[in-house]
């Protein structure tokens, strides 16, 4: 079942190596069909070059197995209540990425510093508050997803389609998973462009009137870049 | 029409992601042909691999389409500004790569620290100033044009063929597009080396002495590098 | 003899030139059978490209060459007196990758600051202190293993499998060489996320009850990440 | 003539390429012939894509070309002083390869922080002192060789075999073409360790004892790294 999904969370994997975004196993994406609600997600602990797309794993949003000869990824449970709380998006990708993760253990916000930035997050991309001993101890994993809605409460998902977990690393996502993808490589290369700007003695976020002229000019109704279709 | 600088156009595009300084749809080239004065762009936000020569657009001085079924990229009244201003140019690159854009992001000028920098830029890779609100409002593509010539009114383009945008990226000209490029991946590696530099507690510039030794040595009637063609 | 492991250790060695850890001859791998308790370890001084599986050298626990035509890498007494205090590691990869080795040369410990340390290594990787004159002086490459061990003394090598030694480089291991590859390539990067996230400002290691949950998710009888086999 | 050094300095300009020591034309390899002592070097400003092992340059001791239709490097005077100060070297490599130029840039020598550099280089990798304004204006090319003897002064050039120019970049050398190209890569990656670990706020050199024993186990008559030959 669901087998084209199956393929796209597949790809949408092996991507994540190809970007340099994952080694080892230290990455996962999960994609949402949007008719039955269910989540196909990368399998727990196997190796990129080894898993095929029939090896995907389908899951409820309950986080039941409904096909499957392995078990989900162990950040299934994270996935699972973002897909919940936010029904709009369709792809979640996480990653310790090298740049990301970094801001992510220093417990910070990546500020807006540049236009790169406003192309794709409106605003600077959240770092949650460090979990409690409560919420590591127990449900872990569904603590981590929701100390990301708690963190983008009053944000519109899709237009900040990114956090990073304090101490751990980036969660994105998109409409779908190669939208996810694309989020966090661009994610990637911000974080690490905004390294440097802090190295270089730099601490401002650009302007209110800049962010929104180039957030907005790639979207929303009033969008004028690319070609008018999507 | 245009079919060989359209061919060009492609080719100085899909060399950005070659080198290392483009990913996703972060960067355009364009060329001004000679005789027309027409010029020749990237299509806005279509992706590197589907891209064909073919898809390259015609616009002219005025931004009007003379040629392409896909809208030009959203930079264009930039590239145009600074085709009109500047007659000797004939090729212009736009990217958002790593170091240089890391720079315009704090606002700092690029200072010419060594003989790599002197060989190709005659003097300190300028940072424009910050657009104002209205600027930014209004004509905003317009106006990063006119920052990029108002900062290097008494330069000539040729000398010091790049600029940074404040909380933006780099902007890069040469004679035509493929020098252009040229010049876009010799401003990362000298912004990459600099960042360094400053990170090794150094901040004087090379004294005007090697400035003129390395950039004159290179360019100019008494230049001595090379085959003496070109 | 021991063909088997040859071809592993040799398979080993050139992982590492593949996944960017070593340049020239600045790394090697060894292998313990575990029947005849005999090591098989790449030869010093040759190179990655003209090496062969069969050129690997096999030597006993005293470093006594039992076949091969080649002398054993100058690191040998190092990797053979790891293989004598510790029983339970069955591979030993050595290099002088960038990140790992820039912690070793400032004499520092890497911090557990994220997740991503925490799923494998139960605790901070630990940096030996300085050899003395005289175990320079003496049995330099003995005293090398023997102030690895000293530093490990209270902690199971399989929880901490990797150690940099002051001034030098990392040492990692496994239950076999694939393993202690592994682990070579996740070191360097958790030690350059580590470097990031320290010119972030940052230097405060996870909580206790973290680095409990991460390590103990992917490891010991608790474990709940993978497929549940290996 | 020459035909096999004009190969071997023809593969050594590739390799400083497939090394990532050199974009664009910022780099060049020569090579002394014992017998006759002339100089084959790579000639000024030809792109490494279209260069033959047949265009490179034969000249004499004096600088007068040989055989030849290109005009030599630029670099040629410098290259040609230190042959002629330096017996014992037959091959040289410059190159503007980001770290090692960074450290020039910022006119500092790089101290032996590890066993990595204590392994190549023995004691610090010099920085010279900036040239004069005189030293420019005349004979620039043949007076940064000079500074380059000036500051090895008291040294073997094999024991020492690379020096930063300063505000310019590095130059090694060696016994012949290869073994200065593999100088010139050692030396990158030392340059970038030494880099991240004067980052990590170490400033410390090793011990004279350590530099010693790593040193001498490689080079010199009680060498026992490697096999013996070479």
């Amino acid at each position: 079942m669901l087998e084209k999904i199956k393929e796209t969370v597949y790809r949408a994997n092996l991507e994540l190596v190809n970007q340099g975004l994952v080694i080892h196993t230290w990455g996962n994406v999960s994609g949402r069909d949007e008719k039955s609600g269910l989540v196909v997600i990368k399998p727990s602990g196997v190796g990129y070059s080894e898993m095929k797309a029939e090896d995907m794993v389908v899951i409820d949003i309950e986080g039941k197995i409904i096909e499957g000869k392995f078990k989900p990824s162990t950040d299934s449970p994270t996935h699972l209540l973002l897909y919940k709380k936010w029904p709009s998006i369709g792809g979640i990708v996480h990653t310790h990425s090298t740049y990301a993760t970094s801001w992510a253990q220093a417990g910070r916000n990546i500020p807006a510093f540049g236009t790169t930035h406003a192309d794709h997050y409106y605003g600077e991309v959240p770092c949650t508050r460090k979990l409690t001993d409560q919420e590591i101890k127990f449900d872990y994993e569904v603590n981590t997803g929701k100390v990301i809605v708690e963190r983008l409460v009053h944000t519109d998902p899709l237009a900040v389609p990114s956090a990073l977990v304090n101490c751990h690393g980036p969660f994105c996502w998109g409409l779908d998973p190669g939208e996810a993808v694309y989020n966090a490589v661009a994610l990637e290369e911000i974080a690490r462009m905004a390294f440097y700007t802090v190295l270089l003695n730099h601490d401002k976020p650009i302007s209110k009137k800049l962010l929104d002229k180039h957030f907005l000019r790639k979207h929303g109704k009033n969008a004028y870049y690319g070609q008018g279709e999507k």
